[in-house]
């Protein structure tokens, strides 16, 4: 059983609520934008490609709801959506690329009710190509992955991050269904244990070995070449390959460098953002701070302390041994791969 | 209001328990090794230097309660109370020297009750002394504080973790006494949250400015030069410098290497072990796997997920600028300078 987190379900959108794993498996059923638009503020959806998917059935939702007449007031009001749904989370690629596509979907249509359908199936279309996707990068990264191999991956780039199969996990997902050994070291992924409550579950279901581990433990872990390689997924990559991801990947990527193992960034050409130069311009999201000052629910921290939540870091590409996508995989120099990647 | 987490009062030992903050301030009454030997297994008390603390009032219980009647049977009771307590965290190099000192005040005595007596004030006299050598060395540590100066520090290695006035947080403290303006970064520590529980409850408590990050944000902190210096504590201390402190300080210390920023260790010369060539010989406690599967009491992973749970990882002696000590500073080659401030 593939693991699909989003599903179009005749008039409505079915999203997994990801906040509720691994505990409870609970389907979300929206009709609306806004909702959509919750659901990414509070990661009841994550995942760049993800986010990116639910925001394209945002604006089909926006689409089917609209009580506009004519064409001109119904792109009104998908632009408004648009606008609504991208400021949700700064800090991804994917989500403004597949919103405007949709959008730019509806504005070519002729007419009101072609529109709306044109909406719809460009949504249906991005998630369809995102999984389709995943299977061409998943192929692509296994020339990078040995016979048998122990896998460091952070947060989670899985079947859960995607419309299906992942990312940095399709990669793993398409070694193991080449017969591979693979094993799979999960960090938690503080603050919000994306690692702990998504990863591990992912890979359990699926039967895939794995084993968790604190991020602060990834140190000792290639201090003690208990990895062959890292591969994370991305949340946006800059033109000269400097990579945006969940916070704590950037340590990982120097101490990968520390201990020669190699350090793969797994991602859709949708993540890549041709016109940033470099992770310099990339805009960090500061998330709440009770995500810090508690845990699982629960408050640790004592209630009056300052806190710093940055949700993401870069990671410079002289870091990265190489950027796998759907379309083939970028090697140093970055600046070229990526512009041929994405034209 | 000085905070010192252990206190003898007459025939017991009273402890402040540390799993219970920042919520609670529970104090433990213990009257016997067994229950010395518990709250250090179950890190009620943690931190090298306090748990030495603890193991020697182990030792001073157990002389005690003994019902030998001979010195002979006494010293045979308080070889096997040392035995036990030694056997709880075989990380941490203070606990077994405070223990054996204690048990070697006992065996120097003459008879039965003068050896009960010289037990209790080793311990004593060893709890003293440890926050006089913290304050002592937080005096050392100034000339490495600039005047106004952002200090990162791991887990806690602060007055909860010894006698009181703390090791890292020592040198802070004197610091702050000296008018400069200190703020400290956190960082959380999970599994155990020792950071977020522990140091940001004591730092408040003295006023002292400070703020909270996850342990993977680190990276990007340093990255970003918003730290100045790193000051982190000790568990055992090997003759080159190789230095055992709470897991995730290894990658600090290869991050502070990458951007320039000195990595200090602060640790009294009772965490040096001579007998250790290099951090290589130094047993790496592994802890319950539900310390990373659950977070705050509730369980955050999938329940079958394998993990691994190393409490401590090894900083090699190459990315340490200095070893403070409540002796002096020692420097580059530590071989030499860790020999004379252990003569």
């Amino acid at each position: 059983m593939t693991i699909e987190p989003i599903a179009w379900d005749s008039d409505r959108l079915r999203l997994l609520d990801q906040t509720r794993l691994p505990v409870e498996e609970v389907w979300l059923e929206l009709t609306n934008h806004h909702e959509v638009a919750e659901a990414i503020t509070s990661m009841r959806v994550r995942g760049a490609p993800a986010i990116g998917v639910a925001g394209a059935y945002g604006i089909a939702l926006a689409a089917l709801s609209s009580a506009a007449s004519d064409l001109d007031a119904l792109i009104a009001d998908l632009r408004s959506a648009a606008g609504q749904l991208i400021a949700t989370r700064p800090t991804g690629a994917n989500l403004s690329w597949a919103v405007k596509r949709t959008l730019a979907a509806a504005q070519a249509a002729d007419g009101l009710e072609e529109a709306r359908r044109a909406a719809l199936n460009e949504a249906l279309l991005i998630q369809r190509e995102d999984i389709e996707g995943n299977r061409a990068l998943g192929q692509y990264g296994l020339e990078l992955v040995p016979e048998r191999a122990t896998v460091l991956t952070h947060c989670n780039a899985g079947a859960l991050a995607t419309a299906g199969y992942g990312t940095a996990l399709g990669i793993v997902r398409a070694a193991v269904e080449a017969g591979r050994q693979i094993n799979v070291v999960v960090t938690e992924t503080r603050p919000l244990s994306q690692g702990a409550r998504l990863t591990a579950w992912e890979l359990l279901r699926d039967g895939i070995a794995c084993r968790l581990i604190v991020d602060s433990a990834a140190g000792s872990l290639l201090q003690q070449g208990d990895a062959d390689l890292v591969v994370v997924g991305a949340d946006r990559i800059a033109a000269n390959g400097d990579t945006a991801n969940k916070i704590g990947t950037y340590p990982i990527a120097v101490l990968a460098r520390e201990h020669g193992v190699p350090f793969y960034v797994a991602a859709p050409t949708s993540t890549i953002d041709m016109s940033l130069r470099s992770g310099d311009g990339i805009v960090i999201e500061e998330r709440p701070a009770d995500e810090v000052s508690s845990s699982a629910g629960r408050r640790i921290a004592p209630e009056d302390v300052q806190v710093s939540n940055p949700a993401f870091d870069v990671t410079p590409h002289d870091l990265i041994a190489a950027i796998i996508t759907e379309r083939g995989i970028a090697r140093q120099p970055f600046v070229d791969a990526l512009r041929n990647l994405t034209r």
